[in-house]
């Protein structure tokens, strides 16, 4: 099984990184190896149907700041060139336009190539569009990472919960924000606690995106298309960020053994992304940077996941899940369990 | 795909509720039916190649107290006599001997018959056995209820999480403890809410398996052999109960912003379940009858999930996606995804 990976800072960086780590697991896994053939960034390629090292790979982008010693003009023309199985796009979001990403899994898609994602514009902007692309021809297209980095909640809700009829999803689909939030909980004024979050790498030096619910919004986006079957875009969800929550306002909470958490929101009418009083004691009242979800069902009630909604090896962990789904797809001919 | 329910108690019914709310759901998802073919109490049983009606099993079994208008005096006779596809094992947990549920589950796997079941004596005492012999004749044995009822752990790290190297898991594995811990954070004394964990049905008349920490040991035993690869049984955990707990010590904690709750933990080394203390806005930190999980992982981080630990639609729930996973294995021939 051969991999392309389309962007190269540091998630596609940390899953070459994975893949180098579960090289073993994986060949022992499928009888045969899964290998790199080719990688992009946002300039230069490298391409070579025998595999390429993965650390080699992230050594020179390290080095040189490029992946490949050949530059493109049209990524097209790349991903027409060189032959894989299984694209990874993991190049930069941009959640007005779906950026490079959307034309390279389009490309991957038209092409009859499987695909994973955690890139949020393209999945926000044309969720429907892009599977209906994938069952056309064949293909598959998954995206556990895109939703809370390494949360388990996409495969949980489309398969391990397929029986259920979901009725809602509520969740922290932020961590800067939660890590604010909870910061103001002990008692520190917002500014200072945003200040803290960009001190430690948390929030972006313009935290827009997140503290306006931005980001938050995206991925609520995403949950509403694809465990809801809605068709719904960034611009349908009522959006409110945390700016304006006080200290007062946090203090009354906590008198009344609250906490304020900016909470995403989706049933098959609603979509919403705001700041919401959460008891302590719930499973939505967690601190820190940590993404969480609570997935209401009809036979199973409330079921809960939380883990770490970024990070280099948090994402690509997801990633990896998408790639042995995909490869237990594909290279399990036999009729015969992998699981046993 | 025909199905055969062992134990037609709370659970089994539920199953039998269940899966006749999802008929129109499986159908359609396999093109074809998943039946009852049969079903068995401890004394009675109901046969019919053609297919059993789930609701009138269900009605009979309340009007009547038997499932079947035929007794039996050994249940192999009747599990060789009918024909099934899977068994759901559903009888009464003993977690001494294994009870009834040991040898139905061993008869229907020498028969090469794939197997769900919930009944953690057979699994606690004999996983290794149990799964070696699943191997050998090709069968799938599945267990996702067994552990937290509703909370999707088992299948999470043994397919989801399967690319990981999971370190250790800690959770709080019984609701009833839970939930009289909880009470006690409000200032209940201990004998007060365990009399109302009773009252409201929760906690059984004779509680000794809740609160001395028995039924979380088994569950603790499950996922040492099932995700960690071990092979322990139940007098291999250092289990402490929760009666010793006094109101001083609950209120010390939440003098330090933290709870008491009742934790069962597994490492490659330790199995453990006895009273910790956890931080307040720690997932492990949540009230009332929730059963709750953190794994820790190499490339994810912690993963936490939590869910009903108990309940009859809940754990039926937990029975329908091990069906749903068998009869994708089972009945996916074509080679082309069901979740496209």
């Amino acid at each position: 099984m051969r991999i392309f990976i389309c962007g190269f800072g540091t998630v596609g960086q940390g899953f070459a990184e994975v893949l180098a780590s579960r090289k073993k697991f994986l060949s022992e896994r499928y009888g045969k190896d899964i290998i790199i053939i080719g990688a992009m960034d946002s300039r230069t390629f490298a391409c070579d149907p025998a595999g390429l090292d993965p650390l080699s790979l992230v050594s020179r982008k390290k080095e040189t700041g490029k992946v490949g010693g050949k530059e493109y003009s049209d990524p097209r023309d790349v991903l027409s060139e060189c032959d894989y199985d299984v694209l990874v796009e993991v190049s930069p979001t941009d959640i007005k336009t779906g950026g490079a990403g959307l034309g390279n899994i389009t490309c991957a898609l038209e092409r009859g190539k499987d695909v994973i994602t955690v890139n949020k514009g393209p999945l926000a902007l044309r969720y429907r569009e892009l599977m209906d692309l994938a069952k056309k021809n064949g293909c598959l297209l998954r995206y556990e990472g895109s939703v809370g980095g390494a949360m388990p909640i996409i495969n949980l809700c489309t398969e391990g919960l397929v029986g259920e009829k979901i009725t809602s999803i509520r969740g922290i689909f932020n961590g800067t924000c939660n890590y604010i939030l909870s910061k103001m909980d002990k008692g520190q004024p917002f500014d200072q606690a945003l200040k803290e979050a960009q001190q430690l790498g948390y929030a972006e030096t313009n935290p827009t995106n997140d503290i306006e619910g931005y980001d938050a919004a995206c991925k609520v986006v995403i949950l509403a298309n694809s465990v809801f079957g809605r068709d719904v875009k960034f611009d349908d969800v009522r959006i409110t960020g945390i700016t304006s929550i006080t200290d007062e306002a946090v203090a009354m909470a906590a008198s009344r053994n609250m906490v304020i958490r900016l909470i995403g929101e989706v049933t098959e009418s609603k979509l919403e992304v705001g700041p919401r009083l959460i008891p302590k004691g719930h499973p939505l009242s967690i601190s820190g940077t940590l993404n969480t979800a609570q997935i209401i069902t009809d036979l199973a009630g409330p079921v809960t996941v939380s883990g770490r909604g970024a990070g280099r090896t948090e994402t690509a962990s997801a990633i990896l899940s998408d790639l042995i789904a995909i490869a237990d797809r594909r290279l399990r001919t036999d009729g015969k369990s992998l699981h046993l």
